[in-house]
C-alpha cells in the first residue's frame, strides 16, 4: 500500500462532498385542506394585499405569482411539500433592498413569509402554508469579499456551500462546515439551520464558523449583527440566536464566516469490526486517546449491504461494521499510531488506504447506497446520543426495525454521537402513494424517544421544520418552549415569520 | 538549547495561568446619591419586602442583611465599586433551589437582583446598586461529573476555572477556556461574560466550550438548556443567547462544558521584531500560513519596559516588539518550520526557549509588570480588532497616548486581534482619590473610537457591564439596542436581573 499523506497542501478533505442523489424517498405531500376554509381565505386575501404593494419593487421576473405553474418547486424542501391545493407567491430578489421590500410589503399586511434557501432541507422548514410568500435567497450570490488575513469571507445567502469552498482553495483556505447536501444547499440555509456534516467533531457546526450576519427582521429592517474580530463580546448575541432559527426570526442575507487555512496532510483510515456495538466502542476508545480524527464515520452492517448491491463493492462480510476516519493537521504519522492504538483492542482489521483508494470509499460512503428504489420508502432519521451512549444506541436501532418489521440501514456521523439510521419498507405504496406508511412514521418516533432516553436528542442536525415538531415538548418542556415563543415574539410581534415551524 | 518538545501528554499549556496581582489600579467608586432619593426609597422598600419572603429559606449564613460589614467585598468588581451609600444584601445560596428561593422572593417584591460570580469582572457588570440583592454563586463548587468518554464535565457556577481544569488533569483532559484571571475566576461568571484568553484563536472563546445549561430565570423557574451531545438543533439556541448576556436573561448556576485531550505537544517560540507594527505583519504573515499557534502574544516596547523595570528582566531594547507563541498538538517539528518561515520576513531574532526559560517567559506575561505604584493610575482597556488591522491599531494606540499625554503599555492576545492597552498616567491622585482623572477616561474613549473605526469592537472580552455602555450605541445602533431590550423583556418583564448593565 502506497503511502497516502498528501504532500504539500491538500485538497479539500475527501469527506464533505455531497451526495448528488436523493437517497430518502421522494417528498411527502401534505394533505389537502389541513387548514380551514375560513382560515384561508383570510391568509389568501392577505397575500393578495402584501402582492398589490409589493407591485413594481420587484422586476417582474423576480415574483411568482400564485397558482403560477413556475412556483411547484417552491413547494417544499428534500422532506414534505405543501399541500397541493395550497396556493402561495415566490418571492427571488437579486438584491438585499429586494429582501426588504418583500418583509415590508408582506409585514403591512399581515402575509406569511417562508424564507428559503436552496430548498434542501430534510425536516420541512420551508413548506408553504396556503397564503404565504416563499421568499427564496437563491438569488443572492454574490461572494464580496475573501480576506485570508482576517480569516474571513463574507457571503450572500444564496451562496452554494461548496462554491465557497471552492472559491477559497487558491487561497489555500476552507470552509469547515460540511453538510451533505454541500454542492446544493446554500450559506443561509445552513446558517437558518445550523447545519453539521462530517467534520464537526474537529471543526465545529456552522455556528462555529459565522462571525457576523446581515438579516432582515420581519418589518423589512436591515439589521447587522456580531464582529468581524473572532472576539467580541457587546451585549446579546444576535447573531448566534439566529443561528438555527429556521427562518422564524429574521431572514439571514450575508455572513462572514471564518475561514481556516487547508490542513497540510491528512489520511484516510479504515477499521473494520466484528460488530456495530464493537465500532462504538472503538470510538469511545478514540475519545480517551489524544488524536482527534476530522471525520469518523460509522457504516453499520445492512448499510454495508445496501452499498454492495447498489455500488458493486464488497464492504459487507457478515456482521461486520466499518469506521472510515479522516486524519487531518500535523504530524500525521503520530495522529496515525496513536489512532491505531486506540483503535487495537476492538478492530479486526486496520487498513491505510491509499488516496485513491480513500477517494473510493468516501464516494461510496456519500453516495454509495444509491437511490431509492421503485416500491420501497425509505425514511432518513437524524437522532445524537452522547458519545459514551453510541453501541446502547445501535442496540436502540436494531431493536426498533425488529419490532416494527422495517430494515434499518445506518450510517453515523460516530464522533459526534450524530445518528443517520434509514428506515427501509419493501412493501408498494398504499392508496395514496405520496405518504410515508404508518409503520415508518412509528418506527420513527421509537427511535426518537430512544435517543432521547440515553440522553440525546431529536434533531442532530437536520432541525424540527413541520417533520420534528411533535417531538419538541419531549424534549424542550413548557417553560422552555414558552420562553422560545416570547422571543419569537420579541423579533416578529405580527408572526408573519414561518409561522407553524421550529418552535 | 535544550530541545523544548515535552514528553508524553504534555502539562496544561503554560500560558492561560492567572496573574495573581492587579496590574490595573484598584476598583473606581461610583459617585454617591447618583439616584434620585425617592427611586431609592422604593427601591430599599422592594427589597424589605423582598427579604421578608425569603427569611427563614436560606440558612442564616447564606445571607448578609443590607449594612453588614461584611457585604463590603461584595460591592463590585475589579473594575467599579458601588457608591458607599448604596444599601444591598447579598445571598450566598448553596443550592439551586437556594438560587430559586432568592429570585422568587426578588420576583414577587420586584427588588432588583445583581448576579454575581466570583467578582473579577472588569466591567462593573456585578456593581449593586441601591436597594438590590447581591446573588452569589461562588458557594455552588460541586464538579458533579467528569466524563471523558463524552468529553464534558458538568460542573457548577461557582468552580473556580482553574480548579475544573486542574480537576481533569488526571484523566488527560483539559479546558480550554482560560481567561488571565482563571485563577480566581469562576465558570459561571466566564459564562455570564464569554470569557475570552490566550487560546482563543485556537480553541474558540467560552462560548465555544459550553454545550448545556442549567439557569434560573427571573422569576425563580429552572431551565435546562442545550445538549450532551456535540450536535443538537431543537429550536431557539438558549444556551447560546444567555452566554454573555452577563446576568440580564437567568442566572447561571450550572454548565455541561466540553473539554479535550492534552496536547501530546507543545513548543514556545520567542521572535522579536525592530517594531511593534512589524510583529503585526508578522501575525498576518502567520494567517496565511497553515499553522494556528495556541497563542500569539505580543508585547510592545513600553510594556516591555514596564516588565524589565518590575521583574528584573532584561526584554526590552530600543523600540523592540516581541511575540510570544505557543504551538501544540502533533507534528510540533513540522509546525515549528512552518512558523519560522512565516516569521522569516519581519523578525530580526527567533527562538526556542527551553521548557524551563519558556516558563519564565510566560509568567512574565502574566505578571511581570507588577502591580500598580503609588500615585501611578493604570486602566486596562479591551478593544479587538480584525487582524489585518493590528498594525494600525497599533499606530493609534501610540497616538492616543501621545496625544492625551498618558502613557500606554500595550499586551495584545494578536492571534485574535485582541489588544489590552494600559493607560498609565503618573500623577497624584486629585481631590477624590477613587476617581479615575479625566485624561485616563478620555484616552480610553479615543481609544475605543479608533478599534470602531477599524470594524473592530468596543469590548474584546471583558464584557459592557457599566463601564463600556456609553459606546454601546456607537458599535450597535437604535434598532439591535431595542431588539435586545426586547429580548430581556421575554426572559424577565419585571426587570429586576442586573438592570442598567450590558445592554
Amino acid at each position: 500500500m502506497t503511502d497516502p499523506t498528501t504532500a504539500g497542501p491538500a485538497a479539500r478533505p475527501a469527506a464533505p462532498q455531497a451526495a448528488p442523489e436523493a437517497i430518502d424517498s421522494a417528498p411527502e405531500r401534505r394533505p389537502a385542506g389541513t387548514a380551514d376554509a375560513a382560515a384561508d381565505e383570510g391568509a389568501r386575501a392577505r397575500l393578495a394585499a402584501a402582492l398589490e404593494t409589493l407591485h413594481g419593487q420587484l422586476d417582474p421576473d423576480e415574483l411568482i405569482l400564485p397558482g403560477d405553474a413556475t412556483a411547484e418547486p417552491y413547494d417544499g424542501d428534500r422532506r414534505l411539500r405543501a399541500a397541493a391545493d395550497a396556493r402561495f407567491a415566490v418571492a427571488r430578489p437579486r438584491t438585499v433592498p429586494g429582501v426588504q421590500a418583500v418583509l415590508r410589503s408582506a409585514h403591512a399586511a399581515g402575509a406569511v413569509v417562508v424564507p428559503r434557501g436552496a430548498g434542501s432541507g430534510l425536516s420541512g422548514g420551508a413548506v408553504p402554508e396556503d397564503g404565504s410568500i416563499v421568499l427564496s435567497t437563491e438569488r443572492l450570490r454574490a461572494i464580496r469579499e475573501i480576506d485570508p488575513l482576517d480569516e474571513v469571507a463574507v457571503v450572500e445567502a444564496g451562496v452554494i456551500t461548496a462554491d465557497l469552498d471552492a472559491s477559497l482553495a487558491p487561497h489555500g483556505f476552507f470552509y469547515a462546515p460540511d453538510p451533505a447536501s454541500v454542492a446544493f444547499s446554500s450559506i443561509g440555509g445552513n446558517i437558518a439551520t445550523n447545519a453539521g456534516g462530517l467534520h464537526c467533531a474537529k471543526y465545529g457546526v456552522t455556528r462555529e464558523s459565522v462571525l457576523a450576519l446581515e438579516v432582515v427582521l420581519a418589518d423589512g429592517t436591515l439589521l447587522r449583527t456580531g464582529h468581524r474580530s473572532l472576539k467580541g463580546v457587546t451585549g446579546l448575541d444576535l447573531t448566534q440566536l439566529i443561528i438555527g432559527s429556521e427562518g422564524t426570526l429574521a431572514v439571514v442575507v450575508a455572513a462572514t464566516v471564518r475561514i481556516r487555512p487547508r490542513p497540510p496532510a491528512r489520511r484516510t483510515v479504515l477499521a473494520r469490526f466484528p460488530a456495530v456495538t464493537a465500532a462504538a466502542r472503538a470510538v469511545n476508545a478514540i475519545s480517551l486517546s489524544p488524536v482527534r480524527p476530522a471525520a469518523t464515520e460509522l457504516i453499520g452492517p445492512q448499510a454495508l449491504r445496501d452499498i454492495d448491491a447498489a455500488s458493486g463493492s464488497r464492504l459487507a462480510r457478515e456482521e461486520d461494521a466499518i469506521l472510515l476516519i479522516e486524519l487531518d493537521g500535523y504530524g500525521i504519522e503520530e495522529q496515525t499510531a496513536d489512532l491505531t492504538a486506540a483503535l487495537a483492542a476492538e478492530a479486526s482489521d486496520v487498513q491505510h488506504p491509499d488516496p485513491a483508494e480513500a477517494e473510493v470509499l468516501w464516494e461510496l460512503r456519500r453516495t454509495g447506497r444509491g437511490t431509492v428504489m421503485a416500491g420501497q420508502w425509505r425514511l432518513g432519521e437524524d437522532v445524537a446520543v452522547p458519545k459514551s451512549r453510541l453501541a446502547e444506541m445501535f442496540e436502540q436501532v436494531d431493536r426498533v426495525g425488529r419490532e416494527h418489521g422495517v430494515a434499518v440501514s445506518t450510517l453515523a456521523h460516530a464522533g459526534d454521537g450524530n445518528l443517520h439510521p434509514a428506515l427501509v419498507l419493501d412493501t408498494p405504496p398504499g392508496a395514496d402513494g405520496s405518504v410515508l406508511p404508518a409503520a415508518l412514521h412509528e418506527a420513527a418516533d421509537d427511535l426518537v424517544r430512544s435517543a432521547l432516553a440515553l440522553g440525546g436528542t431529536i434533531s442532530g442536525e437536520h432541525g424540527i421544520g413541520l417533520d420534528k415538531r411533535a417531538w419538541l415538548d419531549l424534549e424542550l418542556g413548557a417553560d422552555t418552549r414558552s420562553l422560545q415563543r416570547r422571543i419569537k415574539d420579541a423579533f416578529d410581534p405580527r408572526g408573519i415569520l414561518n409561522p407553524g415551524k421550529a418552535l
